[in-house]
Order: C-alpha cells, then structure tokens, then sequence
C-alpha cells in the first residue's frame, strides 16, 4: 500500500474518565462518525489493556487509532467535510490529548 | 482478533538521523530480527512522511510498528528469548525514546 497515506492518531482519555468508560466511548459512540468519512479505507481502534501495562510502566497514551485512505487527496477532501469537523470535535471531547501523525505503511509479516 | 494482543511501539529517531535514514535502518536491519521472533503473527511499520506534517505542525514520534500475538504467554515466550534482548538492543541503538504500549485491536472497517 506505498501510495496510501495512513495517520495513526495518539489519544489520551480525560480526566476523571476510566479506560474503560474510554473505550467505550470511543468505539461505540465515535467510532460510528469517523466510519461516514466517504474516502476512508480502513480504520482500526488500538485500546491499552490495563493488567499488561506493567511489563513497561506508566502509559502516556490509552489508545491509537490507524485510519488509511489511497492518497493524500483523498484524505484532504475528507478532512474539508463537516463529517470531519463533527469527528474531530467529538474526539476533543473525551480526551485529554490528541495527536495526529501521518504514515506510509510497511507490511513486513 | 480479541484474543490476540498487539504491541504498539512508539519511536523517535536518535538525535542526528535523518528521518530517511532513520526509515532505511529500521526496516532494512532492525526489522529482520524482530522477524525472527518465534511467535510473533504480524509486523507494520509506520513511517512519518516528513511533507505531510505541515498538517499538523512538530512531530512526538518518525514511526510507529504493530506487532502481534495470538495470547500474552506467546508475546512473554519470545520475550524471554535471546532474539528478543539482541532485538530490543538493537531499536535503541537507533532511537532517542522508545515506548512500548499493550493493546487490543478492534478493526471497524
């Protein structure tokens, strides 16, 4: 998938929210909105477990999320929608951090 | 995959490395030893495109991988390996942060 572009999105949940009522949150209230993206691709949701965490120590985000589209454009023209900007705020809304990277991906196994 | 637990490493590139470089030594030569794990079910790695990142301004991390197992006692299996120590040996040689976080992968599309 060299030509896609793929933004993996770092979040952290709000204060006073468990991880669970987190995930919650996310994957069936949120989730659902992000999906009406009319380019996107693909789009998976990565939750923290919380009894494997001490194998490496205090965490400084509770989940990642992958969304892929086939170009840049492509991407561009979703994130001008209002689909988007409902997403994007709706996201702001149950974390305290959010940070968007965007990747090519490389498919090694 | 419900099962399944999936690693997401987070890295940033050690202090002098281009992101290019950064790339080539990640998947050219530390990506063969983490193929080497027993175990491991699947390996992405996810690369920051340096021209896309206006999008958001400075960039936390250059690249994000994913990696998978099918239960947590085949994930501590590899882990308590030799290819394992050499492997991770091997990531901070070219990485100024590396954090590891524990997740279960809901895919949404």
């Amino acid at each position: 998938m060299s030509e896609q572009v793929k933004l993996v999105a770092l979040l952290k949940r709000r204060d006073g929210m468990t991880r669970e009522e987190f995930g919650r949150r996310w994957t069936e209230q949120h989730a659902p909105l992000v999906l009406r993206f009319p380019n996107l691709k693909g789009y998976r949701i990565n939750l923290a477990l919380e009894e494997y965490q001490e194998i490496e120590g205090e965490l400084p985000y509770d989940g990642t999320a992958e969304l892929w589209w086939d170009s840049l454009e492509e991407m561009r023209a979703d994130y001008a929608t209002e689909i988007a900007a409902e997403a994007v705020a709706d996201a702001r809304s149950f974390t305290s951090e959010l940070t968007h990277i965007y990747m090519t991906e490389h498919v090694l196994s």
